[in-house]
């Protein structure tokens, strides 16, 4: 069995993401500091280092950055997304102009900061249920725009990802089953709707409502703000049944709390911490012009 | 004197933003959970509570997206961007059908709870210093693409913006004095570059660079990871001198260390803190089908 | 329950796509015929009809494209996508502007011509096997940029949809399989590899690996060019089994063919056919002006 | 004389069109199957063949899709848009990674598939017909977005192209006619209206609406739904005229009826078929991974 | 016969070009100045007056500007894209939100200016010739991406279109001849290249070519850089002729030239100066806040 | 100190606009008449010679077209933007395929002959008032959508730019005044409301305005439409003073006025005419195929 890479971005989008961030930094006079002060001629080595510890994300986008400004500029590299960094590791060298080294800088950095920021604060939460079979996972809670990368993110960071938008999974809610009539018409309804590529997740409150879920056969459901006790129970009148959904908790989650879930048996654990409030990674470009 | 309304995106930049964000998030077969259950004829009246105190920001991309994906929804609204919000406050109603208030809610709470949690810890520095003339700034260091909501987003906390892109002003940083020959040298090649709207601004080290700035008249000069001694010292030779730039304290800006750097009485305190570190404020949508 | 109603297209994509075959219709200088001959103040009553039987699709396409020309037009109609058209069916009633209405015809038809094709050629394979569960599903050979748009028209037909692109499921093809070392490994790598909201299709030639699929557990199984007896074969070992995938065959499908692989008791058919070879449905506009 | 290259699609056009259906069919994760099951260190030869015998189209834009995906692929072929191909045919060899050519495979057939089936479709025609000076050609009824594409692909199949729009020739219909005040006025009124690059053509219907148009001197007379014998006497009375404007038949074009037509004298003869009818050509993509 | 109105923008193309020109005029933070100074609340009434005498054209571009902005804003006006306007016109009144009309006033005077100022300077060329038959036409010689208002703008000042890119008419010039063997064997290499609705044009130097051209049946003859008397021999040897292709004079066309050119009977001159060379009308806006 | 090298457009925004602008000129099927012509095979050198002394702009721009449309042609310069160029100056020499470079021509000389305009228009106007140290500069009256290369080519005639868009300074004007409630009020809100990157300019009419404005310390006043004696007035009055803004002079400067302005001593001259009413430069492309 080959060695899955996970962890790549889907051609095409990076250069577009980049390119945008790009213009929005540059506006309609460009990097004019650099144009000022910095002849044309003048060539420069920079480091990008990590200052704290953590995991990488982003290393493509911040290539493509240089690049884009720069098509002559090297970017060398030893380290992937997905690598843990220690401290005041160096992450990328880049040379060439010294000019389109400054230009291109905060945006390559903008794109790691945050990135980096996300795989690290994942694999923190990760870390805290690695003794369980229980995975992280994201939400639709995102940066607008910045899906795709977000959610990369959390790859790299060992998590893993929920649906990408609201077309490519259903997930019936509280307010869809109010209005369906209860939890196992609105999975009905749902089955007659959709294609068979579509997995279907439901929202249940109670035991009860995780009951009537069961019986009607979605994919997965979704134990949303319940006890760990309740957690439990539902996990094991999972085990005790034909049909074997997946089980993801929500709700309440934190690093405080999140073992707990975990250590009820369930398969996932779905926060949107992870990608609004994840601390950025420090990183800083060293640059040595020549 | 006309009372300022200050906190104003720019016409035609809310629909574009929100538009690709409702995109992102609709893919390529939209809201299929929502089709499959909820009935075309459904209405609902839905409202966006702040569950966390905090300051607002957003009210208009929220707005936005609701009325794209349906000019018939009715949204109303009370309270201002940059309005105070104590916990549980009401912040919006929208009424109209059901299907499309679930399918723009994502999309609207997104805005809301990044554009607000901004806000919220802009105002939550600016406070620590409010017994001074000091101004919290933002930096360049900001999510790709979202430029113009971080730093509206800091506006409506009461903070200040500093330069939106690499071309609105000139920031002369260590690697352009390094070239130019010296802080004089490199502030002399801005003056005779940039057209007489941009403003000239230079980060200095220490209190001999800052003699040399302020000698060649910068409209600003940085202090970059001083001390608050030599904070205190340059402001103090500004003070004496014919030339009165603004002075911007930068590095080691934290909730902690704020006080004391604005005491020095510098004008503007820039951290990307505000922007890259703020928390999500928490804010929830509860909806009323018919 | 509510009755979903399938047939919608995502928000935003209609009026985008509408634009874009305006704009390349109009090219540079507009209708230069209706300008130069149909005076600015002439009205006029369209109707289109449908002169062969058929079942509709691409309504709110039309409508789209009259109303982005010009807002004042009134555009009524009795259909809905999906409806059954007997031939000479009145389909809708564009009045207003002459010059709008010839101005914007082409496109109009154009959309409705190509979606309702590919809905009544669907129907007519659904059709022939609705005594069976069978349900005729489209595949990834759709022209291109047109993928939402067909995929829609296919759903009018009574037909289902298969994954809408690369990301949205997991299909393992024959190439896969070589790789990763023969279908079970194939299959483990998916698992392995993808979140838990993303179904997992493997396709196989024969019954040995159908064997080995199904014991491997993935979602669906394709049946790729099986003879019918084979494929009922693997409709027993299915049934027999703990584990229940859908089953899909594929290959070979036509007009003579689809009823007997139906009746060999897989769930889907997947075919080409209806998206890339359906005849144009003929529909006409009638105009009077006044 | 230069031997003409006619086959040839404007520069910057294919790679946006290519671009975006590589984007439509990538979506937000990509080709996750491959990813999953391909490591990244394998390469792969692929073969594109023609499995029904036909008319070349498309070969830049299949290259198009290959390069945009991975510039390292390498892309040989020897055959030419307008080719004849024979059933079996090899058209083109890619090598490279594994993972870049099943990430592009379907995006390049699709291309292939659609304007191979248009070129085949319309020599079919041609050959019909190939005993008379007449042509066929297009319309405007083409897929929307793909309008550059479908008449590329009429004129790889022998075929000629009518306008590509709205505003490159002026086609006085009936409706135009009838505002006019009759056919030779609504020719006046484009007449002044247009500038002196721009074609005039006119629909009639019978052969006094003919008389009435050959008068008034426009550069095509359109015979619409008329008998052979009229269009006949239509191309008489035209090579008795002082002017010469080209005569062009409509309606009921099929392939029984093509050649009576084309026999009657006429120039050239305009059918949707070609563009909206078109089988789809049978071509598949071998691969061989190492 | 109906009046045609001749001087209407294809729909789409108007909307999409103001809003890219408010893009650039706003940036990344808007009317910072608007803001800082005028309440919200204010209301006001602006006049758009011509200071110079001229012909109006971008009234449409100027309305939607404001439309854009704010489509609360009433825009009224008694003219019409053609008007002559005596100097101190008053063009249109404007009223609604004073923020939104200094907002939007730059663009849509930008718009005006520049257009009128082109309609305007062909309107003095086509009245020194206008006791001839001769019209002023323009060229490919045009802003970059303002192609479609230079040209519109040309129409509006009385002048005729020529070709609007390389794809819509064929124009044979020097290099073209030089290639394919001499004039007859361009022109008939073009013949046998292009659809029936495209015109053929061929530039000629002298006489000796003309009468090549004349016997090869182009539809249009430029005469490039010819002496008038060259001119007067060239209108006679067409008279003189079984074909009448449009002759149309090129080169050295300014104010003081174009009536002896005229006069040689041309049909048509083609001028650069009347896009590149136009000055600008004088037009301002009176605002009066309330 | 290095060299600065002002004449630099900012990087990507090039090559989005000649794109833009091949893609108008291509249209929907390119350059037929080159495809008709001119062999595939045949090579040429092209040289692009300016007819007319002046200052050359946007050479970049056009080496973009050319290399755009083939990246296999060579463009070799030995000029910079902003070099004077004698009559009869070879610009570059272009060599490749026939094909591409008649394909690309008329973009390339569109910039050239446009920018090259304004740069030579600027240097007109600069060298009448060389022997002052006042500079010409230009305003927000630029081609809508060319604002970057409008004022791009200010900066190679030697002219400085003002502010590029309504959002990168204050600018202050009679209207904001009025409701402001005086010329002190306004500068106050506008000091009051902006970061402290930006500039504040404000306009004034005569000396009352122009004491008050000074007292209140913008950064910059406009002297509008005042004689020259009382801009000597308010130069005199400025070197008194504490503050020491930057004034502008605006309002009637032409080639006759602007000596007589400048003597005045004011730092700035604004007017549109270098943008707005610029000769183009005469240039032409001369191509030799083989």
């Amino acid at each position: 069995m080959p060695e899955p890479i996970a962890l790549m971005l889907p051609p095409l989008a990076v250069e577009e993401a980049v390119r945008a961030a790009l213009a929005e930094d540059l506006g309609r006079a460009g990097d004019i500091t650099t144009m000022a002060t910095i002849g044309d001629e003048k060539t420069a080595t920079a480091v990008i280092n990590a200052r704290d510890p953590g995991i990488l994300s982003g290393i493509e986008c911040a290539q493509s950055a240089f690049k884009i400004i720069d098509s002559y500029l090297s970017f060398d590299t030893d380290v992937h997304d997905g690598s843990a960094l220690a401290a005041d590791t160096e992450i990328a060298t880049i040379s060439g102009s010294a000019r389109s080294i400054l230009t291109a800088e905060r945006v390559a950095l903008n794109f790691l900061i945050r990135m980096s920021g996300i795989a690290s604060y994942t694999a923190v939460f990760q870390k805290r249920i690695a003794h369980t079979s229980a995975k992280i996972c994201d939400t639709r809670k995102t940066v607008p725009g910045m899906r795709m990368f977000d959610k990369y993110a959390v790859r790299c960071g060992g998590g893993a990802n929920h649906r990408f938008g609201l077309d490519d999974a259903i997930l019936i809610k509280d307010n869809h089953i109010a209005v369906a009539g209860g939890v196992a018409l609105a999975i009905k309804a749902a089955q007659s709707y959709v294609g068979h590529t579509v997995k279907i997740e439901v929202e249940v409150d109670n035991l009860n409502q995780f009951d009537e879920a069961l019986a009607a056969k979605p994919d997965i459901i979704m134990l949303d703000n319940m006890s760990t006790a309740d957690m439990e129970d539902a996990v094991d009148r999972k085990n005790r049944s034909d049909h074997q959904p997946a089980l993801e908790a929500s709700g309440n989650v934190d690093l405080d709390s999140v073992k707990a879930i975990a250590e009820t048996g369930v398969d996932l654990i779905s926060t949107s911490k992870i990608t609004m409030a994840a601390p950025p990674i420090d990183l800083g470009l060293d640059i040595s012009i020549s």
